[in-house]
């Protein structure tokens, strides 16, 4: 099953792929249809129901707009923790999001020159579907709704200015998210996917989901120790080596530069970066 | 100017107090309020309605149950960055809270052996009355609808964990925030406010709102340059001296522990410490 938050008419819909095409569900996105305790219901009763919009015209949105929580785990692939010249964790690193940083698959990322140090993190994330709290790893995976593409796009200077590196990573519209959610069914992380971010057309980050040191049930297991997890709550694996400060000489993002966030059986985000003054 | 959010026969309302009483206004709760437009004047149209409860009766839920954004600073209170012998920071070190770390103004503080160090961090805590967005100080004070207490509650083992303090910062329920706000007509912390934080009556912390190296405004300023802040986010402002982590030897809380936090002119939080197993 795949699913997505599109605008259609003007309005906002969560919306199943079948075929090629997106038929609208009865919620306003897809954190709303996960929300119903019966969703999975509400999808199947809707496949027959007419397509509306063919996947290629569609007006995508983040697929979960408006997360209760998203966390983010740093130092999650092997190769990235090796140039940042850290050693393997022993527990997540995690930070947080707000509902505010997320951008739409396709959307431009407009930056002001508030930070000249823009980088490029791809990720897999994964959306909770369950509500769950001190769960274990077993419960942890029956409660994933699925799996989509982030990029944790992180101001770099504005990172570095302290110890928390929040305030790199919260610029507004900074993050898209999506194109579709797939259910577990569908994709499978720990047998491994290729994650890869493109910037111009050169690879710039590939990597493997199956070698997370914390993968998504890990980290569901994990959070809920301290804090209850709800349908729509969205956890961002972590990125592979490849980011833009570690290069020599480092390269940051530009205007009219096109980043392309991929992986593999879930889809990509393609933002061009746009400089507004 | 003091409001809180009350619990009165089974529901919750935001509620004005005048004379010893608070009078239930049209909003479910402080936050709620806040978002009216012309908040100030829906109050003062009630300021003569008929008084419902006893402050010394009111059942206080946190003053802004559900913020869409709680930014923490940390490293903050200068007195105590001097004495430690390190240099003023260039830039506030900021992390998150989420809604659900929040917690009753005298409610029982739940342990249950998650954490092991489990610490006080009295704060000033400063509520956004009008959305801001890249705004500058004269904005930003502006935009201030109050204040009000906080206590930083943080489980050190946690915190300390790995490089983000996140995870220490935001278990369920455990981040006191009340018992009103005050606006700022009433309250002045940059002429200079007392913090403080007892144990079992023993005074751990005491520091000045005067001393802080970025103010309320300070912080809503920087905070805006990347994030939009809007009626009922709240900043907490960072806290003093005397954690119990920087003691000889450390001391941490402990079941039927009181943690009474507490600030000039806006009054006390009071916490007991109650272990669940």
């Amino acid at each position: 099953m795949r699913l997505a938050t599109l605008a259609i008419d003007g309005s906002v819909t969560a919306a199943v792929e079948v075929g090629g095409h997106f038929i609208p569900l009865p919620a306003e996105d897809v954190g709303a249809l996960l929300r119903m305790p019966e969703w999975v219901s509400v999808v199947d009763r809707h496949l027959n129901d007419e397509a509306v919009v063919r996947t290629a015209d569609a007006h995508y949105l983040p697929v979960i707009p408006s997360p209760g929580k998203i966390f983010c785990c740093g130092l999650n692939f092997s190769e990235h923790i090796l140039e940042t010249g850290r050693d393997l964790p022993e527990y997540p690193t995690l930070f947080a999001k707000f509902a505010d940083t997320l951008l739409a698959p396709y959307a431009d990322l407009v930056l002001d020159g508030t930070s000249n140090h823009v980088d490029w993190e791809a990720e897999l994330a994964v959306v909770v579907g369950t509500e769950v709290s001190r769960c274990t790893r077993e419960e942890a995976l029956a409660a994933i709704a699925g799996y989509t593409i982030a990029n944790d796009v992180s101001m770099r200077d504005w990172q570095k200015r302290t110890l928390q590196w929040l305030q790199g990573k919260v610029f507004d519209a900074s993050t898209p998210l999506g194109p579709v959610l797939v259910t577990p069914d569908e994709c499978d992380p720990i047998s491994g996917l290729t994650v890869t971010c493109t910037v111009n057309g050169t690879v710039m980050q590939q990597g493997d989901t199956s070698t997370l040191v914390f993968d998504a049930a890990a980290l569901i297991s994990y959070i809920s120790q301290f804090t209850v997890l709800r349908p729509g709550d969205v956890i961002l694996t972590g990125t592979p080596g490849g980011v833009g400060m570690a290069r020599t000489p480092p390269l940051y993002l530009s205007d009219g530069d096109v980043m392309v966030t991929a992986i593999e059986g879930i889809g990509e985000l393609r933002n061009r970066v746009r400089m507004s003054v």
